[in-house]
């Protein structure tokens, strides 16, 4: 087990724990954009969410809402945001799964927004045929 | 049905459809921060994730990886992002539940990174006794 979340998610390594069952275990973000940021880890490896079990990703997100809800149940957020990120290019810094659940205040510091631009017709197209059969 | 989001899910409005089914809509964004980056819409409104029931939740994450694994598999993606924001404070702009699938690329012009700090243990103390049975 080389891997840092898998040593943590499994008890090796301590870890601020908020939640633990069968099969995740959820965490308190050692940087954390905001008071109360959560980390739900599997304890089985995955590097991404194309390596997991389809029951699994819906455990891990089923356990994200209910992190989100006592976020907010505690007074720890106002609004939350949920984010997974896959890959380097996706700014994943750690190569085991984890999902962010963020609690969001009137007037912080945190910024998770992209820049975008309007979507034309012929990329539409493009990639309308690129997706087809999900 | 004031709400767009339930119009464009119910096929009322017009819009780019990648994938629908019983309870879902994926489309293409309109101000897409990347080519390809779609939404995961529930025909049945709610506002965010707090209304939505845990089978919804399940479903549309599920719907979430398929589509990030077709943004792959298509070329659109190297990695992707996904990402759910609840309530105006979290970035929410339209009051309809929706998750992001957001395909990146290296070198890409995305950013959607939060500045984070170090976790004290003084409050890691109060946040855990705050997130008590999760």
């Amino acid at each position: 087990m080389n891997c840092v979340f898998c040593n943590i998610a499994n008890g090796v390594f301590s870890s601020n724990t908020v939640f633990e069952n069968e099969n995740f275990r959820v965490i308190l973000d050692i940087a954390p954009a905001n008071s109360g940021h959560c980390l739900i880890l599997p304890k089985k490896h995955a590097e991404n969410i194309f390596e997991m079990s389809d029951e699994l990703v819906k455990e891990a997100f089923s356990l994200a809402k209910r992190t989100a809800n006592k976020l907010r149940e505690s007074g720890l957020a106002d609004g939350v945001n949920i984010l997974q990120n896959n890959g380097e290019v996706a700014g994943q810094t750690v190569g085991h799964f984890h999902i962010h659940v963020i609690p969001r205040k009137e007037n912080d510091e945190v910024t998770i927004k992209a820049k975008t631009y309007d979507l034309e017709e012929s990329e539409a197209i493009r990639v309308m045929s690129l997706l087809k059969e999900i």
